[in-house]
C-alpha cells in the first residue's frame, strides 16, 4: 500500500508540474522534477545512512545504490551495473517500478523522460550526500525497462 | 523507508506548489494540493477495495477509513472518531504522520493548513470512490495532533 502511495503521488506530481507549466516553460518541468527528487534523495540518505555502513570507494557506493538503496525505494535491486572505470556508471533496471504502472503505449515511451526525472534527482541527491557529485540521466528503450547513467566529472 | 519517501515527497510537493505560485495565487495552493490528494485517494481505493470487504452504511465506511485506510496510509489508526449522526464526522489523530516531522514551532502551526491539504484530498478522494461525496477540512490546535472534519451534505 505504501508502495502504491509513492507511485500514485509520483504520478500526480508529474501531472501537476506539467499541467501548471506555461506552454513555453515545458522545458522547465524536467528540471523542476529533478530538483524535487534531489531533495528527496538527500533527505533519504540523511535519515538512513546512520544505520548503513560506510563505503570505502566510489564503486562500493554505487553498489550500495544498486542494492540497498534501490531495494528501499523501488522494491527491487538494479538488474545490471556497468562502469567504464572512468567515472561513468550505467544502472539498468528491467522492470522499473515507476514505469510498470504505465501502459507500454508509444505515447508513454515518448513521455518517459518526465516519469524518470524525479528518480534521476533522487539518485543525484543520494550520491551528493554520500560525497559524490555527478550528473544523472535516464533513457528508456522498451517499457518498463530503463537505464540510468551516472557521470562523475574527473 | 517507504514511509520516509512518502513523508519527504509530501514535504517537497508542498514546497514546490508554494514556491512556484505567484504572490497573488497563494490561495490556489491549498486547492491544488487538495486536488492532487483527491486523485491519490481515488487511486488508492480503486486499487485496494477489491481486497477489502463491502461497507454496509456510512458509519461502517468511516470506520474503515479510520482503521484500515489510515493504517495503510499513515501507519496508525485514527485515535478518535465522533459523529453528530447528521452527516458530520470528526477524525482525531493525536500524532499525525505528516506533522510529526515538523517542528512544533509557531511558524509551522501557522502554516499547518498547507501540510494537511493533500491529506484532506486523499480522504475526500477515497470516500468519493466509496460512494460518499463530502467536504473535508482539517485543523491543528497543538502539533502534531490534528482533526479532520468530514461533512456529508444531506
Amino acid at each position: 500500500m505504501d508502495e502504491a502511495i509513492f507511485e500514485f503521488l509520483h504520478m500526480e506530481i508529474v501531472n501537476h508540474v506539467y499541467s501548471t507549466a506555461k506552454k513555453d516553460e515545458q522545458d522547465l518541468c524536467i528540471s523542476q522534477l529533478e530538483s524535487l527528487g534531489f531533495r528527496v534523495g538527500q533527505s533519504l540518505v540523511e535519515r538512513f545512512t546512520r544505520d548503513w555502513p560506510r563505503y570505502k570507494d566510489e564503486l562500493d557506493t554505487m553498489k550500495f545504490i544498486c542494492k540497498d538503496f534501490w531495494m528501499a525505494v523501488y522494491k527491487k535491486q538494479v538488474d545490471n551495473l556497468r562502469t567504464n572505470h572512468m567515472g561513468v556508471y550505467v544502472l539498468q533496471d528491467n522492470r522499473f517500478r515507476l514505469l510498470v504502472q504505465l501502459s507500454s503505449g508509444k505515447q508513454y515511451l515518448e513521455h518517459s523522460p518526465r516519469y524518470l526525472a524525479l528518480s534521476c534527482g533522487i539518485i543525484r541527491g543520494a550520491l551528493s550526500n554520500l560525497g559524490i557529485n555527478c550528473v544523472v540521466t535516464a533513457e528508456v528503450s522498451a517499457m518498463p525497462s530503463c537505464k540510468f547513467q551516472i557521470q562523475i566529472p574527473r
